[in-house]
């Protein structure tokens, strides 16, 4: 017998018939022979109307009101699918985070998970009892409530997993599991049995949509074995695994090709060659909220050089203006022809192709394949950024999906390869 | 400087609209100098939507559940609420049932409240904020969400207003007060200043639906000073004080007339003179949870009697299956003969109406009156049952607007009396 934490998110419970189908899931595991914990996200497009209502009010709603409202969602799907698995004459009870002491530290709407109490859990468990968890909220100061930010329901299955040692962290969502690539772009993309964590952390960072960057790092950090697979089809889904638990005998160089269109590229050219420039121009940036992606600078001739960096495509305008605000206020400690000389371009046209793998680590030639197979194409690479486990490449967005099909192939992913199924 | 704890009900914040023009009663309120503490139900309809949901899912929903999933109408309004408070540029602060530990006893969905913790509302007050409170909420054992049943709101402020020691609690609703008469059927009803607490007791209970018999009572028992008033007609509205506060030479002999159609009524015929069979064939409704309003017995020739009651029109046919079981039943102790010869026989076409006043404890000759104008209108009485301060009787369905009228007139309500504005 072992400890199974099964999240579902919004999709998988957005009509009362998904709910049933979720509690057949549940149902399902426990004839398996496992204890069950179960944690769900607000029926899909719930926290989307309760956003639009508190927005309609004011416009900028209090963050602590707003955090009240949205956890309503959670109330609701949390007490459909108790009643949902009671009807099938199991014993299911719902939580909400006060209820667990699910304490977060840190601002309203996006606040972190500090903690959670699992006596109650435990006894439940012991007695029979499914729990059925209210995702993506918690209690902060005082007792208020509190939310985790948008996906914050995964986040809070693995924490409730690290704190009952689950042997299992499910995560059942839309997808089957992680592909090699998109199968909308790529036709032959392979579902993978594994993943290791980190390559999983540089693909969800880089914008495939599975799971997200906190919940893949809070399993890392404690070791909790995560399975992502689809609520709608039968299958065993993907599981992200550490480093040496594949056979590493058989691991191929790259194990994905991910892309992600979301991006936009912002230039200041001709930047003097001095200290400190680049905090003068891409802090006020941060300090408004945006984050900054590929960062890319040369010094060239004259001491001067060119900065290019990436933003998300919504954050475009907003930073066009504050790059141009920040180089004005540089009229301090530059020369007036300096400040003149300076310029903002940008591009959002873009897309990021990137090849992941903890494979690359020690096979060299990946770069050397990635360019040359661009090249063959005519792709023009605009940008080029690497880690440890990936390279990424800027590149025209009109040559997104030929990029990622020439590549997949390239690094014989189309082909059924060693970890996939 | 006074302290005014605010309830406003699902109509009054049905929606966005309506939440500002709530917003707008409490900016007032403080204007006038008083510090405000705001209860406020679920959005209408909200509960309505909760309950279908909750029942499409279980036919018999579990009411531990069915609590969580209710109690989240109440988080919306709080929420939405604070925020439109805010935008008139107010401190405004929501608390859900647990963050002021609203403690109930009793099962699920119609749990009572015990206790609520003031420390930090008084805080909250005291550094300007206006708190609003989750209506119809609770917590029970376990820190279990619970609910006070329907119209709990009412209550949910009576309580906050009696553990606060408020000045008065003021119920925002839909009618402009209490009325000497339904004004959908008599043209001259005059709304009322003041109502003592007993007659409201009385008028409550007999399905005038301004305020609940709990909220009333409630406010009696622990002193607080309760008064209706519109969301949307300014006015005063009535106050329900407590007898003696009002003038006592002016009292009228009659407060107001009311009438309830929601009524079926029930006869056993030929029923043996002996004692308990009341009980028994009573006892079994009860325990059905149908409430029995009105009953009648009396002792006719042969040690046989008839014995009528009403219960709510929608427990009507129910009641008639429970009592034919229950007669059934008593051929232990009875003779076949005795069980044969009775009968069930029941009539749901009827009215009650009840004229209601604590003068007429002094003034003898109401119920004279009473019988007199129905017989002039050729208006048959079917049951008469008396309190100290009040006369009900049953009669046809079709002669009740016809009898709150002439009632209304014989007991000079219809010209503004003393008590009316």
């Amino acid at each position: 017998m072992s400890l199974v934490v099964a999240k579902f998110g919004g999709t998988s419970v957005a009509d009362l018939k998904r709910v049933r189908i979720v509690a057949g899931h549940v149902a399902s595991c426990r004839d398996e022979g496992h204890d069950v914990v179960v944690v769900v996200s607000a029926m899909a497009g719930d926290t989307d109307r309760l956003i639009e209502l508190g927005s309609s009010v004011v416009q900028q709603p209090d963050p602590r009101e707003m955090d009240v409202l949205l956890a309503s969602g959670e109330q609701v799907s949390v007490a459909l699918l108790a009643m949902a698995i009671q009807e099938r004459g199991l014993r299911a009870r719902s939580f909400l985070a006060n209820q667990i002491r699910m304490r977060t530290e840190g601002s309203h709407m996006r606040a972190k998970i500090q903690s959670v109490e699992v006596k109650r859990l435990q006894e439940n468990i012991a007695s029979g009892v499914i729990p059925v968890i209210a995702g993506f909220q918690g209690i902060g100061a005082d007792g208020d409530v509190t939310t985790i930010g948008r996906g914050g329901s995964d986040t809070t299955a693995v924490a409730v997993a690290a704190a009952l040692e689950a042997d299992e962290c499910r995560i059942y969502t839309d997808v089957e599991g992680v592909y090699t690539a998109d199968p909308r772009i790529v036709e032959h993309a392979q579902k993978l049995d594994r993943v290791v964590c980190e390559e999983m952390l540089e693909m969800a960072a880089l914008g495939a949509k599975v799971l997200h960057t906190r919940c893949v790092e809070y399993a890392h950090r404690y070791s909790v074995s995560l399975r992502v697979l689809s609520s709608f089809v039968p299958g065993t889904g993907t599981l992200i695994c550490e480093e040496g638990e594949e056979d590493e005998m058989e691991r191929p160089d790259v194990s994905a090709v991910t892309h992600d269109r979301n991006e936009a590229k912002l230039t200041v050219t001709r930047v003097p060659d001095k200290p400190g420039l680049a905090y003068k121009l891409l802090g006020p940036i941060g300090e408004a909220g945006i984050s900054v992606d590929m960062i890319v600078q040369n010094v060239g001739a004259e001491s001067l050089t060119d900065m290019t960096f990436t933003v998300k495509r919504e954050d475009y305008q907003q930073s066009q203006e504050i790059l141009r605000e920040s180089i004005a206020e540089l009229s301090d400690e530059l020369s007036e022809e300096q400040v003149q000389l300076m310029n903002v371009v940008g591009d959002d046209s873009i897309a990021k192709v990137t090849v992941v793998g903890v494979g690359m680590r020690s096979h060299a030639g990946v770069a050397t394949t990635m360019f040359e197979t661009l090249a063959q194409y005519g792709i023009n690479i605009q940008m080029i950024s690497t880690s440890e486990i990936k390279i990424s490449v800027i590149i025209h967005e009109d040559f997104c999906e030929l990029a990622v099909r020439a590549l997949h192939s390239a690094f014989k992913l189309d082909v059924a390869h060693p970890l996939a199924n």
